[in-house]
C-alpha cells in the first residue's frame, strides 16, 4: 500500500489531538498545542487514513535562522507502523526543507525514547546527549542533527 | 525607571526557565521549550534586570499566514509588576508586527487566568471563549484577537 501524503491544515488539529495520547501511550498532548497547526501546517505534512489521520509531521522552517529546519512532532498510529511512514514523512520533509533554502535539520526526543532514536540515527541524524536541563530545570533530552 | 527592552536571543532561554515556574506560581514550563528561543528570538523581547531577566515576550510572525502575528508567552518578575512593563512589549511587538507586514495579532490564556484576560481586554483584544478543547480534549482556553 502506498501511504499519499499532503500538506497539513489548521483544521487537522483537532483529529490529531485526539489521538496522540493514545499513539503515544502516555500523556503528550501539551507538547502539541493549536499554535503548531495555525503557524506552521504549510510545513508539516498528514497521510490520511480511513477514519483519521493515519500519521502527521510538524515541522517548522527557522524563522529566526534561515539555514535551520526543525521536526517538532511526528506521530505514527500503531497500526501504521513498521511500513516507513516516518521515513517517508521525514523525507519529504528535507525536501521540502531544501527546497526553503535550509541546510540543516534538528529534531530532539525524551532519553527514555529508545525507537526514536535509533530511528533518528538509522536517518542519518548525529545524537548529542542527554543534555542536562534542555528544555529546563529537569527536562533532558537528547538533541539530533543533520545536514541537508 | 525607564525599561529597556531588547531582541532576544537563543541563549537567554536557561535564565527564563530557570524563572517561569516561579514568577506563574504553578508549573508552566512546559509551555516553553527551548525552540521558542531558538527559531523565534528574533521576534520576541526581553528586559533585563540587575540579576537576570525581569520581563519577557516570546512573538511569532506566523510562517504560514503572513498577516497574523501570536503572542504565545509573556513573563513578567512578581517585582516589576503594576509599572506598565507587560503593556511596553505588547506595544514593541505590535509595532514589530506591523513594520513584518502583519494586520492582526491573537493569544490565548488560561480560563483561570482573570487577570490575563483583564489584561489584553485593555489592550484592545476581543475576547473569546472559553473554548472548549481549544489545546485538544479537556484544554479549553480563553482566546483574544486584536487588529493591528
Amino acid at each position: 500500500m502506498k501511504h499519499q501524503h499532503r500538506p497539513a491544515r489548521p483544521s487537522d488539529y483537532e483529529a490529531i489531538a485526539a489521538v496522540v495520547d493514545d499513539w503515544w501511550g502516555r500523556p503528550i498532548l501539551a507538547v502539541l498545542p493549536r499554535l503548531f497547526l495555525d503557524h506552521f501546517h504549510h510545513t508539516s505534512l498528514v497521510i490520511d487514513g480511513p477514519s483519521g489521520p493515519l500519521a502527521f509531521l510538524i515541522g517548522i522552517l527557522s524563522p529566526a535562522d534561515p539555514r535551520q529546519a526543525y521536526v517538532h512532532f511526528v506521530g505514527v498510529a500503531p497500526q501504521a507502523r513498521r511500513q516507513g511512514v516516518a521515513e517517508l514523512l521525514y523525507t519529504e520533509f528535507f525536501a521540502l526543507a531544501r527546497a526553503g533554502g535550509r541546510t540543516a535539520v534538528s529534531a530532539v526526543t525524551a532519553p527514555v525514547n529508545t525507537g526514536s532514536i535509533a530511528f533518528h540515527r538509522a536517518m542519518g541524524f548525529s545524537v548529542t546527549g542527554p543534555l542536562a536541563g534542555y528544555n529546563g530545570p529537569g527536562q533532558d533530552l537528547v538533541r539530533f542533527d543533520r545536514a541537508l
